[in-house]
């Protein structure tokens, strides 16, 4: 199969124009009930095909005894058998002309089982005959939110909003795991791919698709372990010229890699190895879950920084001296001020305020005015290459406003990024908040987070410096 | 004053019998407004009098011109006047025989203000000769859910759950970025404080009390800077035999420094000195400030470890894989099971499954018993010290039971210390997570974070045991 055959096979797996379910049941305690539903409550327009000999009808839909049955065409199959079976299925995709898979089914490569490697190698064996991409084995599946696609088991997925990032994970788990921060955040989602234990799509081939597809503007890719690093690192080099890609390694322990490889049967490998790679071939790291997803939020929103030179505006001192020292203990700079800018926010602030970087706003918090001024006044400065703004919920009612309009053509007038740690009570600035996702200003939850996703700007300024590509 | 005595007067500014609000105002723009909102809407059960010349009532309250025109003894004054006015007030309280103060009135010994300095000793002179003892100045003030007080100027602190853990923050600021974290996780809290410039309460003065304080049973503190280390470490030392106590430093930077000084009057001094001596004085360090409070949380809620050696055990295997990496990265053992242990596992557990430490319960996930059995095999293994429960909502309906009796039983019998990440999305498992809390399991929105507040009862319990207190 071509390279460009292999990108036009995944295209009609992430945009099917019908998708059919093997395995789908009434039955609650089944997978393939909730694989059902998932589609289905995802909102899906295309035609739907429950496949199982035993219904004559699931959820009001017409059910099919087998692939074959089913008279249209079928893009996209998925699959909730048993292991045993799910050779047999895979087969009739092939007789179907279905166009991809996404195989939850589990128990194949990662088993102890003796017969587990030698189901996956036959396994890969007939979709490689068939040219059927095959997401999984063992995984939850994936989302396309652009599609209305929830080819999972998992309903909860369709409720973050679309957007731009991508998610690639070895584990379906993390993907579960990061969704209620997702929705927290209110941050816009393109695909989540649980890989599992990658029949024939990989971590190269899903960057290889990723792209080229206009709906993804940043890559985060959760990494066990990899079976062809060397491909990995060649293809994320080329992409990484076009768009960010973002990498969380773990089985870096050595028990955590022997788990690894009975997780999703590929070694984990050394992990000092893995983060030189990464960072020769463009990838940026990330060192937790939460980082991960905040890193890809803020490289899909904001452009990449010019230098490491970093202000921190606060609105309380407390926030902006975290911020400051996870800057200069990340390896950020604390830029020092132009004396034009420190004699001009001087004469903005009061005596009593920290008026050089961090700049703290706390005594004129309720003056969105003086606010707005000192954060243009930061941004404006040449010796700044990148912008935290943090802000809490303080008071009570409307005394505190946010200078949101300062923070974005601040933003907007500079080219320079910026991002913020914004926290609040449950519903307080829900509207603010959707301005500031609406001005692609990524928001995070602590000034931590906040810095370490200008981090992920910073390097990856860096990295597009090194391969001389402008921006 | 004697220590006894300072500790009788803290316990009037924290439990008050009456408040007075020294600035109370109608006008929703005057902080006034906001802190006299506050402590009526926290439900304070005695008499509150509003205390400002320009009105006869406010918020239905009769208002009074001045501290000594109040009737009946005031506890509490909440004091929130222009900085030139607060030595005037500070006099007042001394007449009026006020017991406690928190003063919310910044401008003062932080100021580049030439007068700053000289008005906050001023300022402690008087509440010196005066007995008061005051939180502030340059505060948000303090809480004390046990007492419904509400001592500052954000209503949404009285939403926190009474509980056991108690915060002392140098900054408000950061007591308002914890805040929607705490509400979010359900910790429930005890005493709030922002100590702002520390009149004449510092970080020993709160230990100490808090130390005897029956609602608090773990203390967490925010430290930028300390006016006098010694002092502090020593008095950790002995409250540490009783009570945990953990430490966020920040002004570790040079640049953070300065601004620290500037923010609340005093130098931050170097990071590394610091973190050895906490430790020495039996503080367990805190590297963030989501796991300042998470770490207060588990030290709260459960027992110090008698060991290193830590079991995972995971609904999904990516969670356990992050959390035993998280383990060997911060110094934690990833224990050896006994082979009896494998071997009934193994019994228990499919083969596709990982089944030594991180325990992967993916493939029987629908199956509480066999969750909850794997669960109690691995409490009872005598290699294990410690215990991290990782737990995501998948599917969707009641597919997915938590196997809660499993885990709060195996922690009661076995003594043996457990965390728990558990996340999902809104709504879904606020019922298990109520129980969990009730049973005193603490919850963690990570499987990092579970780990690190592992980490502080693993810590804990080596403070005790070189201590010679018995646990």
């Amino acid at each position: 199969m071509s390279l460009e055959d292999g990108k036009r096979r995944l295209a009609f797996l992430f945009y099917p124009r019908s998708v059919a379910v093997v395995g789908a049941s009434k039955n609650t305690k089944k997978m393939g009930y909730h694989a059902l539903k998932s589609l289905i409550e995802g909102g899906f327009k295309g035609p739907i095909y429950p496949i199982n000999p035993g219904y004559s009808s699931i959820f009001g839909l017409k059910a099919y005894s087998s692939l074959k049955d089913v008279p249209g065409e079928i893009d996209l199959a998925i699959i909730v058998v048993p292991a045993k079976v799910a050779l047999e299925v895979l087969e009739e995709c092939r007789e179907a002309g279905v166009k991809g898979a996404v195989l939850i089914t589990a128990g194949l490569r990662e088993a102890e089982l003796e017969e587990g490697p030698r189901l996956q190698e036959e396994l890969r064996r007939i979709a490689e005959k068939s040219k059927v991409k095959v997401i999984g084995p063992n995984t939850f599946g994936m989302v396309n939110l652009h599609a209305d696609l929830n080819a999972g088991f998992t309903p909860s997925f369709s409720r973050i909003k679309k957007g731009v990032v991508s998610l690639v994970s070895q584990s379906g788990g993390v993907c579960h795991l990061l969704m209620p921060y997702i929705l927290e955040q209110g941050i816009g989602m393109s695909k989540i791919v649980g890989l599992g234990n990658r029949l024939n799509v990989d971590f190269a081939d899903m960057l290889e698709y990723l792209a080229h597809d206009e709906d993804t503007r940043s890559i985060a890719l959760y990494v066990e372990g990899i079976d062809e690093p060397r491909k990995l690192m060649e293809t994320a080099r080329r992409v990484a010229r076009v768009k960010p890609i973002v990498a969380f390694k773990t089985g870096r322990s050595r028990k955590a890699d022997a788990a690894s490889k009975s997780h999703t049967g590929s070694l984990a490998g050394n992990y000092e190895l893995y983060k030189a790679a990464f960072k020769q071939s463009g990838i940026v790291v990330a060192d937790g879950s939460l980082e991960l997803i905040s890193k890809a939020d803020a490289l899909a929103h904001q452009p990449p920084a010019k230098g490491r030179r970093v202000a921190v505006i606060s609105l309380v001192a407390g926030l902006g001296i975290i911020a400051a020292d996870t800057c200069e203990a990340k390896g950020l700079e604390l830029t020092e001020f132009t004396e034009e800018t420190v004699s001009k926010i001087k004469k903005l602030l009061p005596p009593f305020t920290i008026r050089t970087n961090p700049v703290d706003l706390g005594f004129v918090a309720n003056d969105p005015e003086k606010c707005g001024e000192a954060i243009r006044l930061v941004f404006d400065d040449p010796n700044v290459d990148a912008v935290v703004v943090n802000y809490i919920f303080s008071w009570s009612e409307d005394f505190l406003l946010l200078p949101i309009e300062a923070i974005i053509s601040s933003h907007r007038e500079t080219g320079k990024p910026v991002t913020m740690c914004l926290r609040y009570p449950h519903g307080v600035w829900d509207v603010e908040k959707e301005s500031l996702r609406k001005a692609s200003i990524p928001i995070f939850p602590t000034p931590e987070l906040a810095v370490e996703a200008l981090k992920a700007l910073v390097e990856y300024g860096e990295y597009l410096s090194r391969a001389n590509v402008p921006f």
